[in-house]
């Protein structure tokens, strides 16, 4: 082995504008880097309490149990599937993308039985379908998405929670997209279980999930027959270190959670509602360029997500090679479509710390750029239609 | 919210010499707080081809299937069996401290039915008692732990895995303590499946969870029947995006990874021998000192691992006040003992870059002066035996 080969970590300066990971401040990479102390160290511990209290805030909960588990957001989607769901436990899922595809998968995996409420990629879950699926039956819970990456459709929770409570079901949102960037009160809406990722609009890097769960989620947890299958996600242990126990369960991932607790901290010197404001203010600017330059977005206005943009590649556009220009001449990330979406979108994230003016302004400049070069046909104005939106001063 | 309630991230500075985290390189930090970019960029892919270079290496095998788990040491416990387990499978596991019980745990989670091979806490697991368990039965899988953690005693592999061979069963081992601080030879040895953490003798964060598949490991997961019950660890859909088709499952922990390739590169430029040799040194001179003041070690020397030496806790010695005095005078982390060795034993880590004279030198010298203000008796000449140990040269 000739160390020789490998050279320095390197990977340059992006401006993330996909669907996750984001731009992170700077603050949160040199948190990161802060000495690794041990996972029962007093100073330690006291952090994990200081975090669980900025996600409190964050996910507007006074819920106990609200902690990163130690994985990526699609871990905290299991957490909460393989902790709620036993075998043979009637299962009601919102499906109108990749992730609504996946939680079906795990229910399956689980033994649950399934039943699907599904919609158009790029539409929003339709309450009265759930309303619908749910008669007649007596499910043990009923997730849904709320902002579905893959599409960029939001479905709002409200009316959906009253219909798992009316049915005595427990209610699940997937939060990895909306949480610090679009208003998730856990508590005011009747969220039971929610699980969210550190990469999007939290700006953390990539490897932790928050979650929360309700006193009622954790009675269900107790009241289970069958154990939990995975050890490793199995939140009656995992609260043990959390709580008062301090009783080892894994190592925690230290220095993603000095990472975290400074993302957090950054988000309430902002303040929440701030910041949501902020998301909102740089999407409008962001549509509106896009659509004075004669680009339309896929999801319909009232059921748009603020910080996941899915905008239909124009006729005459080539996908890869428009994406390869943004990466390779001007730093920028955008995501692709994925699945029956694939070729067809372009995923442009304007997630936490990312959601900037200085971001919209360069990926409408380039693109208009890219696109011409290409013979593609854009009307004038893109850049003028953004700055108007931010109004007279500087957003 | 008030974000002046939250100082900086100042863990300060500690010199971790328990049973993992183990200090790390600076180098490794630095790397970690490179700029985050996105899990597809061809920078970050061409990253992960070098990790899994470097991890091979380090696992001594040409595995093509040789990644890192989105999780801690103990999600890749958890990846192995549940990729590699389906309900109603024969599974051996040996059994002498917290890591066998931890894998008795899981494979019951699974469903598979468990043949215990048990030893004293302290000891290794003898061949003759795996022989034994074996004879007359088709187990799926032989698993042991190489290095428990929980006792500092080390199994060897090499009569396990002809035994396993022999009942055309696959072979399995927990390396998460030894990798990287003492040979691990998946393929010499006839390893199907290894797994480990990167916070012990890799001296990266915690975090990542390195493991490696055998094609017969990776021919009997194809072979499955029943689906993996975890959609997050299974590696049937990992593989895909570690391995050419690149197709995205979950968002890798970016800044994780760019910290295990810069330890790994460390490794590599101190070569893997004189690593291992450099743990035996200075464990060889813990030792020397320990045994000199008159303290003993609990796993007879034949059995003992290099990097985790638990010591018993003498007569007339606090344990809790002793640890204690270390971390709060010293800076100086160690472990308790666990389960039935609690408040009987220390457990010393000597792993990765904390392997070194200075820590040997400051523990010594710390806990001798501790003990004696706890008018503990200790002989002299602990030091010396120690100086002694490293030889003219310093080590």
């Amino acid at each position: 082995m000739d160390p020789k080969a490998f050279r320095d970590v390197d990977p340059g300066q992006r401006t993330l504008m996909g669907p996750g990971p984001s731009d992170m401040p700077p603050r949160v990479l040199q948190a990161m880097a802060a000495p690794t102390i041990g996972h029962l160290d007093p100073r330690f511990l006291a952090l994990m309490d200081e975090t669980q209290v900025l996600l409190r805030y964050v996910f507007q909960t006074a819920n106990e149990f609200t902690i990163p588990v130690s994985g990526t957001g699609s871990a905290g989607m299991e957490t909460c599937f393989v902790n709620l769901v036993e075998p043979g436990d009637e299962v009601v899922v919102g499906v109108n993308g990749v992730f609504g595809t996946r939680m079906s998968d795990i229910v399956g995996r689980l033994g649950g039985r399934l039943v699907k409420v599904e919609a158009e990629w790029g539409r929003a879950i339709d309450p009265e379908a759930v309303r619908k699926a749910v008669a007649g039956r007596k499910p043990k819970l009923i997730a849904v998405v709320h902002a579905e990456t893959s599409t960029g459709a939001c479905t709002p929770l409200g009316d959906m929670a009253r219909i798992a409570a009316d049915a005595g079901a427990l209610f699940l949102a997937d939060t990895v997209t909306s949480l610090g960037g679009m208003p998730v009160a856990v508590d005011a809406t009747g969220l039971d279980a929610v699980y969210s990722g550190t990469q999007k609009c939290l700006s953390c890097p990539p490897g932790l999930a928050p979650i929360s769960f309700s006193p009622k989620a954790l009675a269900a947890l107790d009241a289970r027959k069958a154990p939990v299958v995975s050890w490793y996600l199995d939140m009656g242990l995992v609260r043990q270190y959390w709580g008062a126990e301090r009783k080892y369960h894994h190592t925690a991932p230290i220095n993603m959670i000095y990472a975290l607790r400074e993302a957090l901290r950054i988000i309430a010197e902002e303040g929440i509602e701030a910041r949501w404001a902020r998301h909102r203010l740089n999407h409008r600017a962001l549509v509106a360029g896009l659509e004075t330059m004669g680009l339309s977005m896929l999801v319909p206005e009232r059921e748009r997500l603020p910080m996941l943009n899915a905008v239909r590649i124009p006729d005459g556009a080539d996908d890869k090679k428009v994406r390869a220009a943004l990466l390779g001449d001007f730093g920028i990330e955008i995501g692709a479509g994925l699945g029956p979406l694939a070729g067809k979108v372009w995923r442009v994230g304007l997630m936490g710390h990312a959601a900037c003016r200085r971001n919209v302004t360069l990926f409408l400049a380039a693109l208009e750029t890219i696109l011409r070069a290409e013979g593609v046909k854009v009307n004038p104005g893109g850049l003028e239609a953004a700055a108007a939106a931010y109004g007279p001063k500087t957003g």
